[in-house]
């Protein structure tokens, strides 16, 4: 199924030449973006959200030409697939249904024969009731305190989601908790750490699907060793969120409370799962997690009902494809104007760099064409100062601009210059997006600005729990959907085998080293003897 | 002077020819680490610093090549003329001296026939005095509590360069203060800042040039009523860092103090300066301020120098070069495996970019090339659970892996897997460099690593403030170096001005609205008018 390379496709090829005539000046966005109707035909609204992409390098022709590419892969088709169990990471043979931890709906959602979606609901209720528990003062510390600090313990997919969620929603952080992260094996974020907590009031929350992950489990240890310094029971102090039956989910090894993760949820798609139920119901209210999940279900409905040419996140898809392939640029912006979602680039650059940044379709073959693009961001106006210059007069690269109509802070009303605060913010986002699309010529060449630089907006109503996972799940969507297309497999991650690999046979000879300070590093090779000596020396 | 387009010159042309060959099979980095002297001649130690770039795609032919290139555009001349006061920013006829912010010679540094340093000199004691009557309490907010908040209240080169070294630097925050940044525009940045002050307890450093930056004056707006609101002397609770003579540095408006900025340090580079020293100072005491100013003059002096062939800044910055317009790659990664570092990515996309984005050359000639790279970054090993996915199997980038040798924090010895976390972090370290240059055949093309893909690896022995001093000017110099070759001027900004001009459009559309609520933005067109709309709404 879908197994001819899509660059072999008479559709490609069409985009192909057309892309040719849209480096040609007369399709200058300065010209295209004041084209009749351009505005109505590019303002798309779904789930609530809106996508505009007017200010893409496209005409008609290219949005129909990429929805017949879209409609040769059926990637709908293939969605609505993934959202009914079918076993679409195919490499690891197993179901990819993050779709289903926030799904609502009556119909069951079976993987092997059976009904996942009570079970992902069991889950939930033991998270909202575990969460009331710590919030009402019936579950403490071992010396009796209630908890006030919440440390997740886990890396990648057990962290940068959740961090993302946690720092949108700060403004919601009305439980008395602290939420702090630790995911870098480095020791200088667990000695950050252990200086902000209380040790009485924490709870520990180890998350890890097979219990393995050498980071979290050399932090875990840590936590382990400080809760005993500290005189406390660590019973009373963790609680993991694992795969069932892994070594974290062990009688002999107990702990306040165990939550089940699935090998159908990856980690890059896991923030609405156990992984960001747990510190997002303690931080925040189990309610405002199931908000956030609401907003989640209402985007996967729309991505997988939505008509092609009125679906957000397979426009913006099929725009990140053009973009990648046709125009040519390898590297995209992601720039919120919104510093609530400070962390939302770290988090894409994980579910969207690791999914999609591959160089074989999923059947194995050697991709014809770059997949993936390498994504960044800092918030507007903060970007503006910053990296800006290049956006405007070096290599371009396309960016997603971000907006919010209302705040989440309603209260200041301080005028500068004639305008509040917010609305200084948006009179720079629209600014930035017309001045990188039109440009200004000038006679000095160091005042011109050449223009042609593409970017969607995507406008949120607000930054409610609801908002947060409307826009989690629109670049959950828009991820499948650009691998999809490319056809890949978004759910594996083969590439990161090959150094953790390497890693073991480095920590070998260190840990030889730390039982036998005589040895030599014998077993390694010359680079690697001169780090590990200077390592061990404090010195170069 | 160096008027000649760069890649007009003969020996770029031999550079052009000879990555050809490096493009061949037999140069993969496979072949290439392995040579014999390899290592010697690719690790340089200079300032305290190492530099290893025995991982990326260069030959000895290479090398000197890039050394002809770099003294065909004298580039360590210009250097020391950049030291001297020379008026190396054409465009804006202003000299360029960062460097001077942290001279602790004897030797002059003149600029229109006066020598800066003794200026430069009395604004450090100035911080330093002030500083020091903070930390002892004679100096305290107008209800007679003692400072322990400090926002910082600045944008772009105001903020990111202080928030990376006061990220870095945490450890050492021993003096009682809190460090808070109100960069952005957005309510949302405000909100949460005053969310965390004691208002009584808080001092607000205000810190333009030229106090008319549009956010920074909108935000010292809020912050001057948020302190009357809350019956407080902002004559008590501000200093401003700006240039003399500017609207923050007025007697009609008194303040508890004010420090001078220059025109000869721009903001990208102002860390060194008033800029970073006001806020550093408060945060961790004046001595470990200056202890960064002598590490960045080890630096510096260094860059200035150290021969060209061990000179670490000029290598690096060659390195890019080459592989920004020789290898053909756009885009690099920064990554720190050292958590304290997490900030040091945003503040090099800050004064690498918005220096090096440019497309004409100093003297206003449209250049033929690329210049500049797109930087992103975060801190390992959190990276390789995110986008080193695409790192190793996606498009390739370069990286710089940064190392440290000795942690902050040195009590935590806790062993798993029979390391500590530190080794842990150099284990993953030494492995990804090696993955990534060497990749691994195999039958399964979903597990193959193509490998060569190319990388230096820094070491800093510690992250005392001598070696983030270090760091700092390393990045500074590479950046530098990076323009001379390319014919540049890494000290203006013009590409930030048609944005500014179009906000300001924008936003006298939203002050007719304010004050005339019936105004329906006549002025504008109809896309801009739609969000207008929208934002005065609230809804879509």
């Amino acid at each position: 199924m879908n197994d001819t390379p899509v660059n072999e496709l008479p559709v490609w090829h069409r985009l192909t030449a057309h892309a040719e005539e849209m480096n040609l000046p007369e399709n200058h966005l300065l010209h295209l973006t004041t084209s009749p109707l351009r505005l109505k035909k590019s303002l798309k609204l779904g789930a609530g959200v809106l996508l505009d992409f007017s200010r893409q390098r496209v005409t008609d022709i290219t949005v129909d030409l990429l929805l017949e590419l879209a409609e040769h892969r059926r990637v709908q088709e293939r969605f609505r697939s993934m959202m009914a169990g079918e076993k679409i990471n195919v490499t690891e043979k197993r179901a990819a249904l993050h779709t289903a931890a926030r799904c609502f709906q009556e119909e069951p959602v079976t993987v092997d024969g059976v009904n996942v979606v009570p079970e992902l609901q069991a889950v939930r209720e033991g998270i909202r009731a575990f969460a009331a528990k710590v919030h009402d003062g019936e579950l403490r510390g071992s010396t009796g305190k209630a908890f006030r600090h919440v440390v997740v313990v886990g890396i990648g997919g057990s962290y940068l989601g959740t961090e993302f969620v946690s720092c949108a929603l700060r403004a919601y952080a009305d439980r008395g908790i602290a939420l702090h992260y630790l995911a870098n094996v480095d020791i200088h974020n667990f000695g950050r750490v252990v200086s902000e907590i209380d040790p009485e009031s924490t709870l520990w929350v180890i998350i890890s699907k097979s219990y393995t992950t050498a980071e979290t489990l050399a932090n875990a240890r840590l936590a382990y060793d400080f809760m005993e310094r500290h005189g406390l029971n660590p019973t009373d102090h963790v609680v993991t969120v694992t795969a069932k039956g892994s070594p974290g989910d062990n009688a002999d090894n107990p702990v306040l409370g165990t939550f089940h993760m699935f090998d159908f949820i990856g980690g890059r798609y896991s923030v609405t799962s156990a992984v960001g139920g747990v510190p997002l119901s303690l931080y925040l209210g189990y309610d405002r997690f199931e908000a956030m999940l609401r907003g989640a279900e209402a985007m996967d409905r729309h991505a997988a009902e939505a008509p092609a040419a009125d679906n957000l996140p397979l426009i913006a898809a099929l725009l990140s494809v053009w973009n990648n392939n046709f125009l040519g640029y390898p590297a995209a912006g992601i720039i919120p104007y919104a510093a609530p979602l400070a962390r939302l680039a770290p988090h894409v650059q994980q579910l969207n760099m690791e999914s999609n940044g591959k160089s074989v379709t999923a059947s194995g073959r050697p991709l014809q064409i770059p997949a993936g693009t390498i994504l960044f961001g800092e918030p507007g106006t903060n970007a503006q100062h910053s990296f800006f210059q290049l956006a405007h007069q070096g290599r371009p690269f396309p960016i997603e601009f971000i907006g919010v109509l209302q705040p989440q802070y309603t209260e200041y009303h301080t005028l500068s210059r004639g305008v509040t605060n917010h609305q200084e913010l948006w009179a720079n986002l629209l600014a930035q997006a017309d001045a990188l699309a039109h440009g200004r010529e000038a006679e000095d060449p160091a005042r011109s600005f050449s223009g042609n630089r593409p970017s969607s907006t995507i406008v949120l109503k607000d930054l409610s729990p609801e908002s947060v996972g409307r826009l989690l799940a629109f670049y959950e969507a828009k991820t499948v959907f650009e691998a999809f297309v490319w056809g890949i497999n978004p759910f594996d991650q083969f590439g990161v085998e090959l150094g953790k690999k390497t890693a073991s046979g480095i920590r070998e000879e260190m840990a030889e080293k730390n039982r036998n300070p005589a040895y030599g590093f014998d077993k390694t090779d010359d680079r690697t003897r001169h780090y590990l000596l200077a390592l061990y020396d404090g010195d170069m």
